[in-house]
């Protein structure tokens, strides 16, 4: 199944340059999460140029090269950093190097785009707020779970249009499939993947606030556990959180590790929004037992019941409008604030979950 | 549109008798709200026999022997509760009336059964469970959503089947339609409704309990709000609630009357079960924008994904085990302590919630 496990999840959106061939260069450094591949297409579909790749595992820069034969192998990451002619530096590194490659980036002169989640300690966190005041570069997180899926974009759309009124409630599901043999050592540790609220929770997150069109929330509950992995002390394989932002919607989402081996991807996610005059349900990824593609809208409004496929049809706008903000200083892709806001809020709800009672279950 | 505001969802299970005619007789006391009408079908179909009606209100007990012709009026609740061939007296009184008329039910040495939600303060719990204990005689009440919706009945097989593994968790959905014109003025006044999470909330809480098969939980937070009806003050129009039970499991619900006039039904009631070994979806009253009809039940696990139609195939088998539990002194229905322990948790979220802010979203 190629997408068996939501690891290299790296949907193509639409093929729309909006720079010519050489205005936009990027490098990518730290390939540990397959993520780096919808990074990286998502960039070259929009006009950048990829210039070079580097990464300590040799296996990782083999595998990525296949797929862009035109890149060039740096030799370390100083010498990426050195090359003057690129404006962006990607990385999908382990999550808790994700802050510190940044740092590195930015006094480099060069914009960043890490992978999600883009922190694992509030105190990589703040770093990152200094250099990006301090430099005026961008710091975006590629948090791929909307930006990337085109039933997520469009629920954009039809929302900023009015179509539901004013938000009241988001709620999001994301499963994942675990596949732990396929998964590196570094997965299960939680000083280096930051917990499930931290990793797989920044989406959801990121989610609400771009929905709702919130500044910022308080976290007013969360809860981790480790139901059914206890060969991973370290692993949680649930969470949860519920939110209340700043303009009185609130939120509510799930992630968890128990895709069944029968799913025909590696997660059934859904998006609940829910407005005063009408309310939307994504089916991302797989409407279930009807359609195995993915990028279904369903929207009850005062008119009717709609179901609205739209794969194919919406494409990712977010890698056009990022490479225009770093080129004319624009912040229209997402909004170096809201970029942070969303990491800081994950933080948060792990930083405050309560530990759920695995014990008792198993 | 006939089941246009849920106000008398009343659906018909099958004719199914469990007992000769006249081996048990019920009567209905308190016709505030229409699920009165789904009660006294389940009762008569699983074989009881409707003896007589009782309400101050003689328009209310008029559209109730047009329904039920065969029923014969009593002149006041003394009257209906001096029949000594009644085994049962149903009621959907006003919620806060409920609790204060089964005590005179059981006085009367007869079975009652209440309309959800049958508390709103914790004094008509305890009162209740005394006055179980005393008579021996059952105090039932009609969770609907579940016991009266044959997609939450299969999913209850499928999940004590082992279907899924373990259950890990229970989310419920809740919204319903308000359609405020028809609803009558205690719906709007808090001490005679209970509360959002004490009315409709309180199916979401016993579902939790029956398919994570826990016999208690904690409630770790809640909150309701009234987001856009300011002309009820006393209206909550969203609330939801996360809880931890004795056995491990979570919940999460959110219930609602936001349902837009565009959906076909009621409210798009919506519950997922997520087990160690897969996941069972229940769309319950519609599948939006694929069918009219309720009743879906689908299934992740290892084989695969299953929709699973089930209108017209499971019937209501609580109605006759409920009269088989009175006539032998059983407990197979529902448990009476299942029973008051989801009045119980519904009354704690109701008297634990936030307030969340709707001033800043109006």
């Amino acid at each position: 199944m190629a997408n068996a496990d939501g690891m290299n999840y790296a949907p193509r959106g639409k093929v729309d340059p909006v720079v010519k061939k050489g205005e936009f260069r990027f490098s990518a450094a730290g390939l540990d999460h397959g993520h780096i591949f919808g990074m990286t297409q998502g960039l070259l579909d929009a006009g950048g140029e990829l210039v070079s790749v580097y990464d300590p595992d040799p296996a990782k820069v083999a595998t990525f090269r296949e797929k862009f034969p035109q890149v060039r192998e740096a030799s370390s990451l100083e010498e990426l950093l050195e090359d003057n002619s690129t404006h962006m530096v990607l990385s999908a590194a382990i999550t808790s190097d994700r802050g510190p490659i940044g740092l590195k980036v930015l006094d480099a002169g060069k914009h960043y785009m890490s992978d999600k989640a883009p922190f694992t300690t509030f105190e990589q966190l703040e770093a990152a707020r200094e250099k990006v005041s301090r430099t005026g570069l961008r710091w975006a997180v590629c948090y791929s779970e909307r930006v990337q899926n085109e039933a997520a974009v469009h629920a954009g759309e039809l929302i900023h249009a009015g179509e539901i009124g004013r938000v009241i409630q988001v709620i999001g599901l994301g499963p994942h499939r675990l596949n732990a043999p396929n998964r590196p050592k570094w997965f299960f540790e939680k000083a280096r993947y930051g917990g499930i609220l931290t990793d797989i929770g920044s989406h959801q997150i990121e989610q609400f606030l771009y929905y709702s069109g919130a500044n910022s929330a308080d976290v007013l509950h969360s809860k981790v556990g480790n139901y059914s992995h206890p060969q991973y002390p370290e692993f949680e394989d649930f969470g949860d959180a519920t939110l209340l932002a700043d303009n009185g919607a609130t939120n509510y989402f799930r992630v968890d590790w128990f895709t069944p081996d029968g799913l025909g991807t590696w997660g059934d996610g859904r998006t609940v929004v829910l407005g005063t005059e009408g309310y939307i349900e994504l089916r991302k990824y797989v409407d279930v037992a009807r359609d195995a593609e993915g990028d279904h809208v369903y929207l009850v409004n005062a008119d009717g019941e709609h179901h609205i496929p739209v794969h194919g049809k919406i494409g990712f706008p977010y890698f056009g409008e990022l490479i225009l903000d770093c080129l004319n200083g624009t912040d229209k892709a997402m909004p170096q604030e809201h970029t942070f806001r969303a990491a800081e809020l994950c933080l948060r709800c792990q930083a405050d979950a309560r530990v759920v009672s695995p014990r008792s279950v198993q």
